[in-house]
C-alpha cells in the first residue's frame, strides 16, 4: 500500500461528532484548539528557519478569527489538539486580525510543501480544498438561494425551506496513468506546466465511466495511444483545489502519438536510459511529493509488468 | 482488470467535439440520432419483452424533446449513432411529447438494469448521471445568479459577468470496501437497505483523504474495525445519483464489531461456508450488477490474500 504526500497523517476526522453543534462550539473554546487560517487559495505559513504551519491558538486570536471568517469546519484532532479551519477570504488585509503579523504569511502550499513535514501539509491541504468547496457553493445550486453551514462545516443546506437540499463537500476524481510499453514510458508536456516539465498524462473521471474507461480515454484523446491493461497503484489527495488523483500503469498498445488535444504541448516515449540520464537542464520530472513521479520511479524500479 | 455492469461499453464520448456547437446543432438534426429522455430520476425504459432503453428517433419527436428539455447534452457516438440526452424533468406530464406514450415508461433504472443489455445500461446510467448535475447546478454556487449550458451540456458557466465561473460534472468517489480476515468477510445491514440484504461497507471519499484512508476510516466509524492492508480490485460507474464506486479487499487487524453509526443496522463476520448456505430466506447478498457482489465473489473464489 503506497501512502503519497499529503495522504498518511494521523488525524482523526472525528466525522461521528460533526452533527453536535454543541461539541463543535466547546472545541472552539478549548485552550489547545489550533486554527488552520485560509485566506483566498494560500494556506498561512512560515518559511523560516523552515516551512511550517502557523496555527492561531491564542484564546483572543481564535475567537476574532472566528468571528471574521466567512466559514469555520472543524477538521479533526491530532495529538490531543482540535484542529478548526477558517475561512478569511473575505477580508482584503487578513492581518486585522490578531495572530496574522504579515500578509505574505499567506503562501500557496504548492510553492513550500515539499520542504514541510508531511502531517502538515496533508493538514493544510484537507483545510485549504474544503474552504475552497465552501466558496463555491455559498448559494444553492438547484434554486439560487443562500446556503448556510452544518454539521460543523461539512454540509452546506439550502436557506430556501421548498428547497432545503444538502450539498456536501465535492472531490474532483481524476486518473492519472503512466503508459508503459517494453523499456519505455509515456511522458507529455502541458501546457500549463513550467518550463520543460514532462509527466504522466491525467484527465478527470466523467459522469457513467469506471477509472479504468477514464484511463482508456484519456491516452487516446491527449496522444492518441491505444491502452490494453490498466493497472491501479495509487491514489492521492490534491485539493488543487479540489481533486483526487488516481494512478495507474497502463499498457500501450499502440505506438505512434498523435496531439490533438489542446493541453498538451509534446509527448513522447522515453526509454529508462534516457530518464535516468536527465540533468534538468532538457527536461525535468515530476517532484517526488507528486504521484506522478511515484509511477515513474515505480516504473524505473521494475514494479510494474503486463 | 475487472469490468463491471454499467461500465465497458464502446461509446466514444466525443469529448474533443464538444466545444464545437456547429457541431452539436448539426447533430441533433441527424436522422440516426438517437434521444435518450430522462424525467427527473428516471429513464424511458421498455420492459415487455425485455427492459430495453426506448430511444426518441423521429426527427418531429426529437426536435420536440430538444426544445422541451431544460438541459439537452450530447452524450457521444455508438455504432455509428450520435446519443443526445435531453432532460424533460421540467413537464409535469412527458407524454405531451411525440414519442411518449405512457408516463409509466419512465422507470427507475436501477428496477429493471440487472435484466438490461449491459451497454443499454450504461448509457441510461451516464445520461441519468449527468442530468442530475445539471439539475442540481441550475445557479451558480458562487455568486447565485442563473447559469447557462455550453459545450455540448458538459460545462454550466455563470451568466454573471462579474463571475463566470465554469462548473463542471461533478462525481462523488466513494470507497466500497469488504474487509476480510482469515475465512471471514465483514459485512454490514444498512437502514436504508431493503429485506435482509447485507452488503460491503462504503462510504464517500472526503477532502483531502486519498481512497485508501477512506477506506480505513470508514470500516472503524461504521464498525469499530481496525484495518490493515488494503488493496484495489475494480471501479463502478453508479450515478444513482452521482458516485463512482472504488471497491478495494482490506484486511481487518481487529474482531470486535462496534457499532456507532447511524448508518449500519448490523455487521457480522460471515465465514465462506455460511455464505455458501444462504438461501435468501434469512439473508441476502447484493445482486451480480453491483461490485460488492463482486468483491465478496473474488473472495470466496480465494482470488484475495493479505
Amino acid at each position: 500500500m503506497h501512502v503519497n504526500f499529503y495522504a498518511g497523517g494521523t488525524l482523526d476526522r472525528t466525522a461521528p461528532l460533526r452533527r453536535d453543534d454543541a461539541h463543535f462550539q466547546a472545541l472552539l473554546a478549548e485552550p489547545v484548539t489550533r486554527v488552520v487560517a485560509v485566506w483566498r487559495d494560500r494556506n498561512l505559513i512560515r518559511t523560516d528557519p523552515e516551512p511550517a504551519a502557523i496555527w492561531l491558538t491564542e484564546p483572543a486570536a481564535v475567537a476574532e478569527a472566528v468571528s471574521a471568517a466567512r466559514t469555520v469546519a472543524l477538521l479533526g484532532r491530532g495529538d490531543g489538539c482540535p484542529y478548526v479551519a477558517v475561512d478569511l477570504s473575505e477580508l482584503d488585509d487578513p492581518t486585522v486580525l490578531a495572530g496574522i503579523d504579515r500578509a505574505e504569511d499567506f503562501i500557496g502550499l504548492r510553492d513550500v510543501s515539499a520542504a514541510m513535514n508531511r502531517e502538515e501539509a496533508a493538514l493544510l491541504a484537507y483545510a485549504k480544498g474544503l474552504m475552497f468547496w465552501h466558496g463555491r457553493h455559498l448559494f444553492c445550486g438547484a434554486c439560487g438561494a443562500p446556503t448556510h453551514v452544518e454539521a460543523s462545516g461539512h454540509v452546506r443546506r439550502c436557506t430556501n425551506p421548498d428547497c432545503a437540499v444538502q450539498h456536501f463537500p465535492r472531490t474532483d476524481p481524476a486518473v492519472i496513468m503512466l503508459v508503459v510499453q517494453g523499456d519505455r514510458c509515456l511522458l507529455g508536456r502541458n501546457r500549463r506546466f513550467p518550463f520543460k516539465l514532462y509527466s504522466a498524462l491525467a484527465g478527470f473521471v466523467e459522469p457513467g465511466e469506471s477509472l479504468e474507461e477514464a484511463v482508456i480515454r484519456e491516452v487516446l484523446e491527449e496522444a492518441g495511444v491505444h491502452v490494453g491493461g490498466v493497472r491501479y497503484h495509487s491514489s492521492q489527495p490534491w485539493p488543487f483545489p479540489g481533486s483526487i488523483m488516481l494512478g495507474f500503469h497502463a499498457e500501450g498498445i499502440s505506438e505512434e502519438i498523435v496531439i490533438e488535444d489542446d493541453e498538451l504541448l509534446d509527448a513522447q516515449w522515453f526509454t529508462r536510459d534516457q530518464l535516468s540520464r536527465i540533468d534538468g537542464q532538457d527536461m525535468r520530472l515530476p517532484r517526488s511529493d507528486a504521484i506522478a513521479r511515484q509511477l515513474v520511479d515505480a516504473w524505473l524500479r521494475g514494479d510494474v509488468a503486463f
